[in-house]
This record gives C-alpha cells, structure tokens and sequence, in this order.
C-alpha cells in the first residue's frame, strides 16, 4: 500500500476525487434540514456552515465508488451519515458543556441546550426518513445499529469519567463506540450500495472501524498536545471534565504514590488549579504516553491499510489510504 | 357509537383486551432496553418502573387486533411506540427542567440532564432496530416522520414560549408534532401490520390524531385545574415555564389592558409572584377558556369516534371508543 506522500494533503486528494458526489451530498443535506420551523435550519446551518471536514460522508462516497457503485444512492446515504455525526455533536456538546465547536461557538453555546437536543432528535429522525427512502433495510440496519452503539459509548465514557480505576478495554469500548462505529458504518454503507460480496463489505466496516479508533486516539493526544487553533475546540477540555482517555490511563498506570495522588485530586475530584495541565502534560511527556497513544493510533491505521488490501489499486484506494496518514498525521 | 359506559373503567377494559399482548410488549420492553452499560437498563428502567399507563403502545395492539391481524408482529411494533415516547419524554424533561414525571421525580433529576438525553438517544436508536428486524419500510416510515414532526413540535414549542403573540394556530400545530403525530403513527401501524386497505389505515390514523390532539388539550387544561396527585407531575409547570397553551392564549385574547399586562409580565418576562398562579387560574375560569379547552377537546374527541365508524362493531371497537372519553373525562 502507498499512501499519499503528503498526509497533508489526502483529505484534498479524497474530496477532489469525489468532489461531484460531495457537492451533490451537501446541496442535500441543506435541502433536507429544511423545515417549517425556522429554528431548525437555522441551527443545523450553524453546525453545517461551521465547516466540518465531511469525513465521515467522504468515506461512504469513496468507499462506494471503490466498489464499483455507478448509481447515485450513496449520495443520500452519506448524508445521512453526516446527519446521525451532527445529531450526536449536537448532544455531545450539550453533554460536555463546551463552548467550542470546529473553532466557533458551539450550537449550545450560541441557541441555548434546548433547542440543540431538540434539533439533534430531529436530524436524527430525518437521517431515518432518508434512509427508509432509498429503501435498504440493510443500510438501516447497519445505521440504526450503529446509532445505538455510538449511545452506548457516550454513556459508558459518562459513567467511567473523573474514574482513574478505568481500564484501557473500558476505554477502547468507549471510542469503539462513540466514534468507530459512525466510521465502520460509513464505509459499510459504501460496499453495501454497491452490492459486493458480504467480504468486501466486511472488509471496508474494518477498514472504517479501525480508522475510527485511530482517528479518536489521535484526537485523545491532541486535547493534551495541539494549539487551540490547530484543534478547533478548547484544548485541555478532557482534562478539565476528567474524561479518562488512553494518555491518562498510561500516565496513571506508570505513575508513584505523588503521581497518583495528583491524578486523582485533578480528575477524580475535579480539584485543578491554573498550573495542572501544564503539570499533567509534563508528567504525560515524561511517561511517553502521548506517544503510546500515537503508536496505538499507528497500529490500527496498519490493520486499516491491511483491510483495504483486498481491492484493486486505484485512485480511490490510494485516497483512502491517504486518509489514514493523514489522521494519524494531525498528531505532529 | 356507545362509549364504555363508565369512562373512568374505559382504560382497564381496553388494557384487559390485549392482556396477553401486553404482556408480552412490557416483556420486550425490558428485554431490548437491555445493554452491556449498566446505567442505560436501570436509567431506562426508572420510567418504565414509574409506570405510564402505556395509551401509545395499547393503541398499536388494539388497533392491529381490530384491524383483524393475528400475528404477533403488533407486538414489536407496539414496544418500538413505547421506546419512542420514552426517549422523547426523557428529553422533554431535560428540556422542561422537570423535577417530576408520572408522580416520581424525573430521570433528569435522579441522574442529571446527561445520561438522560444520551438513554434517550440509545432508546430511539433502538426502535429503529426492532422496525428494521420486522421488516416493513411503511412502518419505518410512519414512525421515523412522526419522529422528525414530534422533534419540529418541540422545537416550535420552544419557539412560542413566553410568546403572548402565538397563534392558535401555532398552538395547535405545537400539539399535533409533540402529541397527536406519535398517536397517529401508533394506530395507523396498527392497520398497518394487519394490511388492511389505506381506507382503513387512513381512518386509523385519523383516530389516533384527533385522539392525540383532545389528549393534549385535556392536558394543557390539567396545568391550570388538577390537582398535584392526579396529574402526576407538578401543577403550574406550563405557567412557571410560560408555555403559550389553549387556556392561556384565550384568555389572553379576550383580556382588557390590565389583564394583558398581567399575562405579559408573568409569560413573558417570566416576572412571577407566589399568588400569580391562583390570579392566572382566576382570569380563566372569569373567561371559562378551562371549559373551553375541554369543549374543543370533545370535537376532536367527537372526531376520533367518527373515524372508528368504518370498523365492525365489536370488543376493539368498543374499547377504543372508551379511551377517546378516557382520556377527555380526565379533565373531570
């Protein structure tokens, strides 16, 4: 496999290649966020004209295309992908409190909780109404599935925040599910509307999974790591609500009775004062666990390459290939 | 048409009607709220356990058994009416800050806004596998768009809250999303299942709506006239809210200036005093707009048992014409 030699530049490379298919998804997507209730449009457009990569959409339309589909069902169903993704940040974000979102204000931040759990039921729902119109009771399936996966993982990340006793097979459960499985869903569609072999289709849901999990361990250093402007959200917010991601799991793993106790008081006890970032950052540094998690990150984004070894070479296995590096890559 | 002969009774026959179907839904109920994340079964469980009088999934069993389906596919379906609801009264909660739900204290109060909005997810996303395990693109259909119309209810309930310039018919196009369209759906997969012809699942459907929108009117007059026990949440909450509903606006219609001033102050600015609730429930009983809520409920009571009468006399027929004054005899 030869990925783009620039992993800067995959994610162009992806969307120069599908450039047709994702302008058609996103005049969709507007048109099916429409409703007699202006508020609706009005706070989906915030989300949307905030400027999200479209990856996760990108990955159906590619995936599609490398398995041969000539028609335009994948269309739609990328933008239901896009709207099951911008349902859950809707919720996400009421649910972490944040006030950033892709550099901007937060949907919550700006219209208020509310109308943002309420919004996100609807795009939801309207995802459903898409789907049930092209008529795939597969693609439903594997789409509502994973919408109740990615649940199950939101709320199992709840309950083991601010707890450092958080096992690493705890916390793989948890990005599997409120992020691979959005991911492994949006490739599979792609295979599925193309109608391939149950193999291939197994193959581009592994190829999406473990690109999932690699695409969250890099996004779980880089709370610790990136500037604020690279990351688009606040740095530092999983430390501050305590979330328990794999760089803390390490860290506390190797840490002495001080260390401890130091991790306890700021995540546990939610107990920090204006120097404990800096310090936890010092002690991740020390331990190497940011670049355990970028390893880790290496290690799926291999088995993702692997998966996609079963197709013909080409220019949408080279994008796709691309879009590997280029996850891992935001890590530099 | 004759009504159940005590109106009070009209619940308990229907529920004795389909028993053994019931049983079988609550069995469902619990099994497929089930989930490796403990918090979702015993979040879950917590509004099942308050115990709702399950109206919607009863409505779906009755209706397939009236409509002459012999099959058990009712049964799914009637657990997915259920999974619906409860996801969007979870939210609903959030939304409303209700401390009390069904006489119990709310999800949200017992364990927070989060891992209620994230169940509530989990549970929609898991009616949609049970449709998709049953197979029928129509229902999916019929319960993803009541799904979009219950989100856009919401949202322009939102919208026209501590609005004294709603409009009746704002007003009632807030009830037919929030309530009527679940009602609705819930009959009409009913005839659905059984596939009986569109007139059928037409005039289905027409009950449940109207059905729905005289519940909701009862409702909203209950705010003002209930006591605290008998209607099972906390009384006045639409007016501490300002919620714009049928009493208020008529009376706010025929108000003088002073009375106008009034409504504005304590819907508007939300500026309330502890004796403004009493004076709000004054000004409607002086205007007779709780009556008039109720009257306009009997219509579409009236409505709902008009819609029954393509359907063979008999048991089904009779019990749901007993819940149509069920549900308005509340008001009593």
């Amino acid at each position: 496999m030869n990925p783009a030699p620039d992993p800067e530049l995959a994610l162009e490379v992806l969307t120069d290649l599908v450039r047709t298919d994702l302008e058609a998804c996103n005049r969709l997507i507007v048109e099916r966020m429409q409703s007699p209730v202006a508020l609706i449009p009005q706070l989906a457009a915030h989300l949307v004209a905030a400027g999200g990569k479209r990856i996760r959409p990108l990955l159906t339309l590619a995936a599609a295309r490398l398995c041969g589909h000539r028609g335009q069902r994948h269309v739609a169903l990328a933008a239901c992908v896009e709207f099951i993704h911008t349902a859950t940040l809707l919720h996400d974000d009421v649910v972490d409190e944040s006030a950033l979102r892709r550099g901007a204000p937060s949907a919550n931040a700006v219209f208020g909780n509310k109308p943002s759990v309420l919004v996100g039921d609807f795009l939801f729902a309207r995802a459903f109404q898409i789907m049930v119109a092209d008529g795939s009771l597969r693609v439903l399936d594997i789409l509502a599935t994973a919408s109740a996966t990615i649940a199950e993982g939101e709320v199992l990340q709840l309950v083991t925040q601010n707890d450092t006793a958080t096992t690493e097979e705890q916390y793989l459960q948890v990005i599997e599910g409120k992020t691979a499985a959005l991911f492994a869903a949006a490739t599979e569609v792609g295979a599925v509307v193309a109608e391939r072999p149950q193999a291939e289709a197994e193959a581009m849901r592994e190829y999406g999974h473990c690109l999932g999990v690699a695409f969250q361990l890099v996004d779980d250093a880089l709370d610790y790591s990136a500037s604020q402007a690279a990351l688009g959200k606040t740095v530092g917010d999983d430390f501050r609500e305590g979330k328990i991601t794999l760089p803390v799991l390490l860290a506390f793993a190797t840490a002495d009775e001080t260390e401890r106790g130091f991790w306890r008081r700021v995540l546990e006890e939610r107990d920090q004062s204006e120097s404990d970032l800096d310090r936890a950052i010092g002690l991740m540094q020390a331990r190497g666990t940011l670049q355990a998690t970028i390893t880790r990150a290496r290690e799926y984004g291999a088995r993702a390459l692997e998966a996609l070894s079963i197709f013909p070479d080409g220019a949408e296995r080279r994008a796709l290939a691309g879009i590997v590096e280029f996850c891992i890559a935001r890590a530099r």
